[in-house]
């Protein structure tokens, strides 16, 4: 058991940091007012990018490159604390072309995509010089049940028809967005298992029939990564467009969500570091009452609580990439709801904290904490909500008492006197 | 002890329930599609105000009516239920010429104001052809503590002359809002006591050197009731134009804050049960692992806390309301505080679970609950954020206990092999 | 709506304040010392007994008397503040002919008795002389679910056979305890609806068969309340000893509990006052860091809300007392629900707070805070654990929202252009 | 980084486990019917000693030991699983000669006792022939404030005079207890600084003037450790029976608690794994309303959170314990802070949880369930209550944010037209 992070790590982190120092942290207010105007920054983004590409700082988050692939090809363990790093600029990780959903369908496509779609999608995902977008959620249905999918995904000889309607796909309005995967039934036959009957398929965005509807606000504001209600009618695409076999659409989700959720939540926990790194420092120069906020207990109280739910939360995030480097995927599932529950909870607090210190301030435009907020109660959501983590984890835990029921049994000290 | 609402207070709640029905609901959706659009709703709201004028629904807040004021004169107890009422939608109380800043406002100028000064702003107010807004949060300090304000309002022979900054100023952009009431410093001197060093005064709108710099946007967006930052520069009115005395300013601040925190508190607690039917009736449809919502005993746990704590809270505040009526503001003031504090925890946890069995679809404009839920983090700092009322709340217990300490002893059992 | 006590009820509050100050507080370390040795203080309680008879004060918690019954005959809502002062001194409702759960059976009894079991049980009672339990949870199940009991109640002719176990019979080994009421199941056949299914029936103590096997602790200790568990094996009592009709039992149980359960939650309440009295001035006088704990803002919050919690929770409780009074015990099955789930979940966090400002001295013997910190926790289990009274309480909520179903449809705000 | 516990660790780990299995639990409900007569369980604990020495399962607590010290020499890192091991039975550790206090006391002698010392009191503890108690928390004052402190250690010739009152003196009425070392003040003058005036004196049980004034319950009930209130009036001792040095007893107690902690920590973890699996196996064999507990989702909520919440801890803990073997335990100050912190109050959620999914039954002795709930509120003051922490953990971040004062100056984004 180590706790250090490794070498190779550190010294990434450290580039890594100081490239954001430099580059990144100066050009923020100009991202935003950019952004503000509801316009998407390219003119701040593109020449980072560059720079970032240079200084090696490109991929980070994709393990098991292959050799024609640009990028670092870190454990997912290393690059952990390189995604907590990126959190604490919401929209940084795009200059290093580690941004979701990007990241998710490049890793999607680096596992199940056939030769010409790695060449036609894959690699300029890879360059950075195209984005894309995931429809999976669907209006009115509870998501995070996939069987309550309503999509259609229908073959229909060489081809493949698509219908119905998608939200928060997010991107799906980024100017350079060229594709989206979309997920959807393929096979409705109650003799297929529930979870044999889903599909994806890759859609370019200016296929006939797949229309943006509206970008959804979300708490009532425009998030920066804007997320799109979609409608697909009748759109049709070649078979070969469809990734992975039929029917394997749902493994495909699973697959990318784990490594891809642990990146959010250490995101995540990058947000969360730098709201307990505000708050004390607000909190060292308000004042209230002839004291400063930071003599005062219950502000110490929150301080506390924060610094052990966040370095608790972030031992569990590295845990889980380590055992996704170590085991699989697949072995770190009940790791994976594991942090994705915790790091949307805790951002929640900590970032409730953080606006209560700052005062009516903490609501405005003039400090991210107001866009972390609205974005922290999103993010209860994104990649299943809190209540579905919640039972995988119930699930996971039962299973176990099953297979050693009875073990709990020596513990129990019934008086013989009334033993029944 | 009686637990029933007057049949006044029965009969108006009565008509205002069908008023709403009939003529608000149904423009609610118009409303919000103008006020998306950056623009006010006037042709939505003129008409509906004078509907509710004819049908006697004016002026509910404003108890102690004078003979040539017009409305209802009902006590604080009595228009409780229909702030209630109202706060379900949360531009209505508009239409009943009931709406903050305005309410306040018309309090203060009822209580103080000269003959003068009742005629060119109270009158129209209450009239509803103008509206106003009040002037007190300042950026940079915290507000809460009075004695941290910067503003200076200071005399210039038959003139005041005002500077300083402001924010959080509701419905200064309003397109009928004509005066500003802005509270500042106006005797910096160390003799005078603390509570005795500010003023307020009148300043119309159109007085050179006042400037809108921005409607602050809050939780990153724009809240229909424009919550802007104002900049006063050498703006000077004439002496006349003070409200009260000089030096009284805190505690007209104090008068002012009393019913309308209350009213606050009820709207608030509207929002609540609003939000408390759509939690049920969308658990009731929506489904996941072959179960509706309303089926799982987590989201039962939800509904049965949240029913419990609104009737708690609403309980508390009709007990405010009835101690103003019966005992004055000032007795009621920290019961006052007691329900502020309570009402906004309340709704955020209330409007929290509402989101969560929503999914996805609670995070967007479709529902009223992305804005409430961002209203009500917004409340916790509204009339004084949390701790400025727990600590109002702990000095009035701790006080009661040091009047009469030492009536715990008798409690107290030490054994007397070791009594010390 | 009225907030103020009745005169009857300030009056009688008045008079029992000064009995307790006078006569029970100073008999308190007295009656623990005798019962710490495993001994009942009969001697330190007959005679207050006595006093509290000459002075009126006995059997207040029986409403609507009966011309030959002892007692004041008030309200449930008259009752409710009286019930609140009884709690700050544990044991001190015996003194009063007022304590569980001879109050619910002398209810039962008083509501369901013949004539011959009113001489036989009920006016004892009622005299103080003797004392009884009740015998209705059992071991292994969830006894708040009525149909996992197994106690059979079995009619043989002339007499009923009772077979079973049960626990938590408090007071069964009172000196004083002279019969149980046992509930059982009389009717297994699956033809009779799962709540027409029990019977209650009067115990003896001393009927052969009735066993004590053991007096449970309570969180590893004894309460002076003595939870028992009882052993019946083919016991035997005559047919006339059914209380109500066969069949009946679990309606009787339902009658039984109402206002039982408002005074346990108003006897919590008063628990939760004193903790907080004992909290504010323990607060005055401790110092750490060289500040009075009273001076720590943490502490002051603990403060803030604890008042702000017990005041809603009393104010629920007498609301759901009033209810009973009003419109009938059955009326107000829901609030019942309701505050017994608020009062027990309070007086955890209440008393939490009072042991965490008392320091270590809050887990020991020198004063009441640690035996009323598992009291309370205990409590949560008492009357149904919270789980049933959510449960409760969110199918009232989903009926009504099932009712009226639709009601909310006006509120959502769905573009035109995404209408689905 | 590797989340692995050490190949050494888990083989000890393992002989551990069977040695528990095989021999400890077996003897537990004959531990505890010994207890509740309230004598020492000697003749069950002896044997098993023997039998752990034998097994190798001995002093595994002490890290670095000498040539002539009998134990395992474990690293922090590698005995904290075996201490979680350890927490699943409360008396267990004794058995391995690692139970509180004597493990801090070995500690302590380890690190400053003379030749003389160790002969005559280290070697007995180590050899596990003898106990030993530590006096340092005091009645009446904030013993978590060592400034607090008011028994006296005054040099008088040859001897050390002790005057004082102390309690919690854990394991005092021990039969095999021998010594306590005792903490006092030792010099008053103001001119020293405050954390230079205490002395610690090691003083035999048989010491005139020393007497056990008492064994305090804990939430009304003896745990079976008997923490004790020691009187000690004018207790002589040769001055040789100082610890350390003269005024370092401050900073003796601060190197005593470090590990002590951890291990504590540890042991409670083991606690909630243990409540957590009997939760499980309870909820899948207990029904109400036609349902498993298993099935409902509230459970299973509570489920999933113990698991979140109990990984969190044990990483938490584990890398305390890496950093003190790294780094020292001065490093692992604020990290032993944190895991003290978070231990007592993850056990008392867990505990609660685990109480309610058992019903009635968890507040009987019946199952360990009862006297770990107790044990767990009483560990929120043991080793520093959790305000104490909580401050440290504040201090500590704040000193951070000090140094670093305006690094987050550049995640402002004041817009330009309102900049001040």
């Amino acid at each position: 058991m180590d706790f250090d992070y490794s070498p190779d790590c550190l010294a990434i982190l450290d580039t890594l940091r100081k490239f954001i120092d430099r580059h990144v942290l100066p050009a923020d207010t100009g991202w935003h007012r950019v952004a503000e105007r509801g316009l998407y920054p390219t003119a701040v983004i593109e020449p980072l990018k560059l720079l970032a590409r240079e200084a090696g700082l490109w991929n980070l988050f994709l393990p098991g490159l292959r050799a024609h692939e640009p990028g670092t090809g870190l454990t997912n363990l290393d690059y952990a604390p390189l995604a907590e790093m990126m959190g604490r600029i919401h929209w940084s990780s795009e200059v290093f072309n580690c941004s979701a959903p990007d990241t998710g369908n490049m890793e999607l496509l680096h596992l199940f995509a056939t030769h010409e779609q790695r060449e036609r999608w894959l690699e300029p995902l890879l360059d950075g010089s195209i984005r894309s977008c995931f429809a999976m959620t669907e209006p009115d249905v509870a998501s995070s049940d996939a069987t309550n999918m309503r999509t259609s995904v229908r073959r229909d000889g060489d081809e493949v028809v698509i219908n119905g309607r998608k939200w928060f796909a997010t991107g799906a309005i980024h100017p350079h967005c060229r594709f989206a995967i979309v997920m959807g039934v393929s096979d409705e036959s109650s003799c297929t298992a529930p979870h044999n009957r889903h599909s994806m398929v890759i859609v370019p965005m200016d296929t006939p029939g797949l229309s943006v509807l509206r970008n959804v606000t979300i708490l009532g504001h425009h998030s920066p990564e804007e997320h799109c209600e979609l409608l697909l009618r009748n759109v049709r695409v070649p078979a070969s467009h469809l990734l992975g076999q039929e029917g394997q659409g749902f493994a495909l989700a699973q697959a990318r969500l784990g490594p891809g959720r642990v990146h959010h939540c250490m995101r995540t926990i990058g947000q969360c570091e730098l709201a307990l790194e505000m708050l004390c420092e607000r909190a060292l120069e308000r004042r209230t009452f002839g004291k400063y906020l930071s003599d005062y207990s219950n502000v110490k109280d929150w301080i506390g609580h924060s610094r052990v739910e966040i370095d608790q939360a972030r031992l569990l995030a590295l845990r889980a990439a380590w055992r996704m480097d170590r085991h699989g995927n697949q072995a770190a599932r009940v790791d994976v709801s594991a942090i994705k529950l915790v790091a949307a909870q805790l951002q929640q607090r900590v970032l409730d904290r953080a606006i209560q210190v700052f005062g009516a301030m903490g609501l405005t435009p003039d400090t991210p904490l107001a866009f972390l907020f609205t974005w922290g109660r999103a993010m209860r959501f994104f990649d299943g909500p809190d209540e579905v983590h919640l039972r995988v984890l119930a699930q996971d835990e039962l299973g176990k008492a099953k297979r050693q029921r009875g073990s709990t049994a020596p513990y129990y000290r019934l008086a013989p006197e009334v033993a029944r």
